[in-house]
């Protein structure tokens, strides 16, 4: 609540009691989420359920309660204090030097960040890859070896996908997104879409931000948040429905297990493919704008005179750019890669922080065929290395691959969802990724959750089919 | 920050877990101010200040811990228990009560209330009148008898003023005040005014809420509310101006003392005489409408024809009605002293709460020369009673009497107070609030603060003669 509050309502100066009040609050949760007393009513609650399935809900809870625990525990508190003081000041390094376009002034703060961040993977532990500990935060079990074997292929993939469509001599006119699209018009239209496809207004809200995010309080309170520009469309309304398919996952969990990891989302990439799904899948298919074009069109005059099929085609476009951000649906996991790498040679000693900036630049232009021409736009663009987030960017992705492979397995189950989308019915997609993934919680692992929902562990080929299909069709591939 | 969203934009189902939120923030809460560690603190600081002078703010800011500590523990947790569960049932029964019009199902749950708020009192401890240790809670060191001795000669000199203005053959025609006043232009209006007195929207907010509050969190977070008819212009602004003057006292104290007693507002009755003192004192005067009445007649076509002599009229009716929220700045005390004779008797065990309805009927006719057509515009229309506050409605009319004292204080030292306000000038009387009485927190009890800034302890004799000096130019008396 402090959190949402900060970003949307909360006046200016009120900033420095909001951090101490945020502090005092997460100090309160670390020492209870530490405390030996829940270490020992973890143990005392195993020996009474020693007989429980090992995949049963019980079993699940008290693996994860365990789990919980000894994230809070295992790094210690001389090292997390280090990190938090380090990562403050680092982020004002790191903006004055993105401001600055200057790499020097943030260069020694990320050679520490670095290096706590491999004190980190020690205290936390690890089999092969130091990497391994930092990414198993964010995505449980997964590992470096599972991700290389995954993304190699997608990259290729994505690489020969994107050099195809700028080959294709076939470029997309988007200029019809471009326009008047006054806000109040694009806050009804994205709460009028939000609202149809499930985001339940009883049990949450959508604000403004300067950044987009999702937050849950709780299944009856989830908080979405958006932003609007005046003069684009191509922006507020995806990223409502972005946050949306969070949202309704957060909504989605099973209520009587609120506080419990059963009643928990189970990961990042788990979280991410809910929206990646709804905001691409859904949100930019030919069978939810056949349901909402005409009122779109009826909303925004810009777009009386653009065809159903223009707009399809504007709104897929596909154009490598430098700012992950802003990237499109293809060359987004380009960006991804790209830090992956990154960040896997950082932590392993491969490469030097100084060396940080030619190599980002080097690595980009293989991938999108374009040079940064600083590194505002290169390697300084992202804020989260500066708060010591590693690990975190290659969960984007994964959202990507167990989207396709999840979005394949509803639409056998349930049969053609674009069909039902051009009737406006949304519900049943809905309702299956409610039973098949948010109700289960933290039950499952990640990687055996997809399994559990699509029959298969997370894997290339959906994905990349998916896209070969979909931008075949937009640029005549 | 958790109850401020609770009124004005948490998500309709959220009701459940955001009760279990609060009573978790205010158990933890409760533990620490409880805590013999605080106590045994306590005690140690004072060793260490044993020769602090009585004034000072160490030896204020200790009195006022120990004050706290104390009202934390006097009262056994199964008390505190029975009046939480009684007043959640009750406040139930209240509403049903006064939905039917019918006190019978009050009755038996207030008749509990009354014998646990007794029970307080012996708990809490009282030298003559167990209502004293009621009223402490609110107003430190008020006496029953010292507002007897205050409420008596105010009472006569408000019901002979009324009775003088209803006969006085001149009734105000508050009909300009009724007309379009769209609810955007009523709220901007609002911003501009509570702006220009001293309202610090970097430190502050202004929303809208069924029931207008205003929230200190800290003084750089301070939020108000207000409401809007769009048909009606005499409620949303006085209500911002009201809330507007407890958020510049919660603004005003010192920020460095932040968490201490000294860094906290004094007394509800001194909270109050800020809120009335720019509502009624300030902002029904003609000093403040010569400056703003342009503003809001180039902004009000509803205005437009009504001169300023007029609209002033309208704004300062005195008309006897049965609700309390709804009353003028003169029969509000009436409304006051009311309510404090029939908590007294009922406390004292004087008077059945089984006859209350009729005791009120027959003391209101007393007052008002009006009859309640039935319960609900009688002894049921407060919520106050079946939340089991007693001592509460004297600090408004006490705060009516801090401000009329308070604000001749001002005038004799600042001069002439309505020219400044017709020159927009309104930061000479904030600063000096500011001086006098915010920055001063609870360094003296309220009583003595009142003798402190104005040089003589609260009594009657100020209010009267700013009722009738303004009311007889009104009214022609």
């Amino acid at each position: 609540m402090l959190g949402w509050d900060q970003e949307t309502y909360m006046p200016r100066e009120a900033a420095e009691l909001r951090g101490n009040q945020l502090a005092m609050i997460s100090g309160l949760h670390h020492r209870r989420q530490a405390a030996t007393e829940f270490r020992d009513l973890i143990g005392a609650a195993d020996d009474e359920n020693a007989d429980a399935a090992p995949d049963s809900v019980v079993a699940a809870n008290l693996r994860e309660a365990r789990r919980d625990y000894e994230l809070a525990t295992k790094v210690p508190a001389a090292l997390v204090e280090e990190k938090a003081r380090t990562t403050t000041l680092a982020r004002r390094a790191w903006a004055e030097g993105r401001e600055a376009n200057d790499f020097a002034r943030f260069c020694p703060w990320f050679e520490k960040i670095i290096d706590i961040a491999r004190r980190m993977a020690d205290a936390l532990g690890y089999d092969e890859h130091p990497y391994d500990a930092l990414l198993d935060k964010y995505e449980q079990g997964a590992t470096t070896a599972q991700l290389q074997q995954l993304f190699a292929p997608l990259r290729d993939a994505h690489v020969d996908l994107v050099a195809r469509i700028q080959d294709s001599g076939r470029p997309v006119d988007a200029s019809c997104l471009r326009g008047a699209f006054p806000a109040d018009q694009q806050d009804a239209f994205a709460r009028e879409v939000t609202k149809a496809i499930g985001f339940d207004y009883d049990r949450g809200r959508l604000d403004t931000t300067v950044h987009p995010f999702c937050m849950g309080v709780g299944p009856t309170d989830v908080r979405l948040t958006t932003r609007y520009d005046p003069s684009f469309f191509g922006d507020g309304l995806f990223s409502a429905l972005h946050e949306a398919g969070h949202g309704m996952y957060e909504q989605g969990v099973r209520r009587d297990d609120f506080g419990l990891p059963s009643g928990q989302s189970c990961s990042l990439g788990i979280h991410e493919s809910q929206s990646r799904l709804w905001e691409n899948l859904v949100g930019r298919s030919r069978g939810f704008w056949t349901h909402f074009y005409g009122t779109a069109q009826k909303r925004f005059a810009s777009l009386s005179g653009v065809s159903l099929d223009d707009f399809l085609r504007a709104i897929n476009e596909v154009r490598p750019s430098f700012i992950r951000v802003d990237a499109d649906e293809v060359t987004y996991n380009l960006h991804v890669f790209l830090r992956f790498e990154l960040e896997l040679a950082l932590i392993s000693g491969d490469l030097a922080v100084a060396d940080l900036p030619d190599a980002w630049n080097e690595k980009f232009e293989q991938s999108f065929r374009l040079r940064p021409p600083n590194d505002a736009k290169g390697c300084l663009q992202d804020i989260h290395w500066s708060a010591g987030l590693f690990g975190y960017f290659p969960t984007y992705t994964l959202g990507n691959v167990y989207a396709a492979q999840i979005y394949n397995k509803a639409r056998a189950e349930l049969g053609d969802l674009e069909a039902a989308f051009a009737r406006g019915e949304f519900t049943p997609l809905r309702s299956w990724l409610n039973r098949e993934i948010h109700e289960r919680g933290r039950q499952y692992l990640p990687h055996r959750l997809v399994e559990k929902v699509t029959g298969a562990v997370p894997q290339p080929q959906p994905l990349i089919d998916q896209l070969e299909s979909k931008y075949g069709a937009v640029y005549g591939l």
